[in-house]
């Protein structure tokens, strides 16, 4: 591959307020900019990964005052976006198109004096149509829910199991300056908190959080000019199995992870026994689970009982999640894990970097798991 | 290069009724798959150029059944999109993520019984605010009238000559079956029809469509093995300036097509000269003057003349908009320039085929000019 990550941007995050979701892209943009030693007068590719709302774009490019861009464009691939923007600014690096390509994300569901759930609420009906809809599977929590109680009655994984997850990611938090929950917890915290929507506890929840989060791409040769150390693109892969009735059988038990994190890891030439760190999309705790056994970092149906080993903790055998993940973190969809996979490829982690983080797996999904996208970063050029 | 597009779908355009943007979108997918002569099981890119609504590509992936997608997005860059998926389309086969990509689009703005303004109206002021919007430029209209008035004033371009874009393109609408408006109109019949904006008349406007068009993308190599005569990518490029306060001086008289244009014939290895064809984003008459001139067809400034000369028209020697363009056939943003080349590059035009059809050269363009892609189109491989 011939392209690296060189600027990253994260502006606060959480329940900030008093800007818009592309004000915090924008904002994002700038700080990755001047990480990268570069300055905007550089920038000739945006792209815009869209959460909610689509069409911002121009408000985007505005803010920054871009006027010489020959990559401009809004990509939505829900939870994946964050990968697929780094993919297309390195084929259109590679092909020319552009050389400095800013990939932007913000967010600002969050209003003062609401819940985050009531925030939520009203965006993901308008998603979700149909017969789920009328049997009251309106929001991702329902969907989720099914595809977890899928995996728990097949496989015989437990709420527990899952809670390990958060138990490991939230003591990765206690290290991650911006993370929205830094105070440990243990397994009967995790059991005693509020079901949401069974099996899913509140801690089997990602934050709701406002912020915004870039990354600069540019060529494996400016890389290396740079200011900061880059972070490398090995390879990637994208695998989109479908929406929950086109997948029957499968739904729940496996993802497109299978599919694509095999090919990601075929294209960077390694194989699992070769990754450091994984950053891997934890909307839910059960996400981590069945996307770390799609990966091959266990058997199929044992992710549950590989979290519970205590493997993806701090101290484990696979450090995941590491600045605390959606769960503890920040959830600003596949920037979360994007970012924090430069910060380990970098060194930059502080109380909470991993010892070795030669070569970082990122995964990005969406939808109800229908959308997947893995990224491999690596310390050296490959 | 080393991607084609060898399948077309254009379903049922205008005042038709009954379906959703995702579902016109659909559609057109499954016939532009069958004119390919492949089916839904080839296809494995899927890109969406989202109009008004982002964040409907799952309910598109739903309907058409496609489970083993190895690209997915939903790629916003307004006008210009039809063109960017065709870019992240053959960027991608390149690289080896997909090889059979679909992209598609698909918009329902009309509703029985409201006129195109009513129904364009709340989604449009939603975009443009502050000052401008408290001015009262609150809408697409307003804001060209803006950049036509500008190109008017410093140049001397007539609204007879925008006129004769009308008139030439109504000319070739007479000959395309899909076509809104195929009855012949004069320069008196467009100065006699209603001011919008001035100096827009409701003959310099494009008319507002429901319907879905797509295409398909693939190598070269496999292109040659299909059912229709493909269409070549012979090169592209992007040029996004950036909205209407960063552009000062040159807002109206110049657009990103003064750089994409020569970028993407540069690409192509060709010359204004070697073009028989222009398929050129029209959403005003005044657009397809600018670019014409900053494609550099005719000198900066005389855009209007060259108009009037009859160059553009039947039997002109720059056939241009030859389906009858977005002012008189229908508007489905960028695809209807795209589609259209595809057709006359095929040698499919019929009544409105050009005689020589060899390379064609298209435009898209969004924001008001703030974004802009030009692609190349030859009917043998380069």
């Amino acid at each position: 591959m011939t392209s690296a990550i060189v600027g990253l941007g994260v502006t606060e995050v959480g329940r900030v307020f008093g800007r818009t979701a592309p004000q915090y892209a924008a904002d994002a943009v700038r700080a990755a900019v001047v990480d990268a030693g570069l300055t905007l007068d550089h920038v000739d590719g945006l792209l815009f990964g869209n959460g909610r709302s689509g069409g911002l774009t121009p408000l985007l490019q505005r803010d920054l005052g871009l006027v010489n861009l020959t990559l401009l464009s809004e990509v939505g691939a829900f939870g994946a976006s964050a990968i697929a923007m780094v993919q297309y600014a390195s084929l259109a690096i590679e092909a020319g198109m552009a050389s400095v390509v800013v990939c932007a994300w913000g967010d600002a569901p969050l209003r003062e004096g609401t819940s985050a759930g009531a925030s939520y609420q009203r965006e993901m009906l308008a998603g979700f149509l149909s017969v789920a809809a009328a049997a009251g599977v309106t929001g991702a929590n329902a969907r989720y829910a099914l595809a977890a109680q899928r995996h728990m009655q097949h496989y015989g994984t437990t709420s527990e199991q899952l809670g390990a997850v958060a138990v490991a990611q939230r003591a990765w938090a206690a290290g991650n300056p911006l993370a929205q929950h830094r105070l440990p917890i243990t397994i009967e915290d995790h059991q005693a908190s509020r079901m949401i929507v069974e099996p899913l506890h509140l801690l089997d929840c990602c934050l709701v959080s406002n912020g915004g989060v870039a990354v600069v791409v540019t060529s494996t040769e400016r890389a290396r000019d740079l200011r900061r150390p880059p972070a490398f693109v090995w390879g990637w892969a994208q695998a989109h199995p479908g929406t929950l009735p086109e997948r029957g059988s499968r739904f729940g038990l496996e993802t497109g992870a299978a599919v694509a994190g095999p090919a990601a890891m075929r294209k960077a030439g390694i194989t699992t026994s070769d990754v450091d760190v994984c950053e891997i999309y934890d909307c839910y705790s059960y996400t981590v689970v069945v996307t770390l056994e799609d990966y091959g970092f266990c058997k199929k149906g044992e992710g549950g009982a590989f979290a519970a080993s205590g493997a993806l903790a701090p101290g484990g055998s696979l450090p995941t999640n590491t600045g605390g993940g959606q769960l503890s973190s920040f959830y600003l969809w596949g920037m979360t894990p994007l970012s924090e996979a430069v910060v380990q490829v970098r060194g930059d982690g502080g109380d909470r970097q991993a010892l070795r983080h030669d070569v970082v797996l990122v995964s990005g999904n969406g939808g109800v798991l229908d959308y997947h996208a893995t990224l491999v970063l690596g310390r050296e050029p490959r």
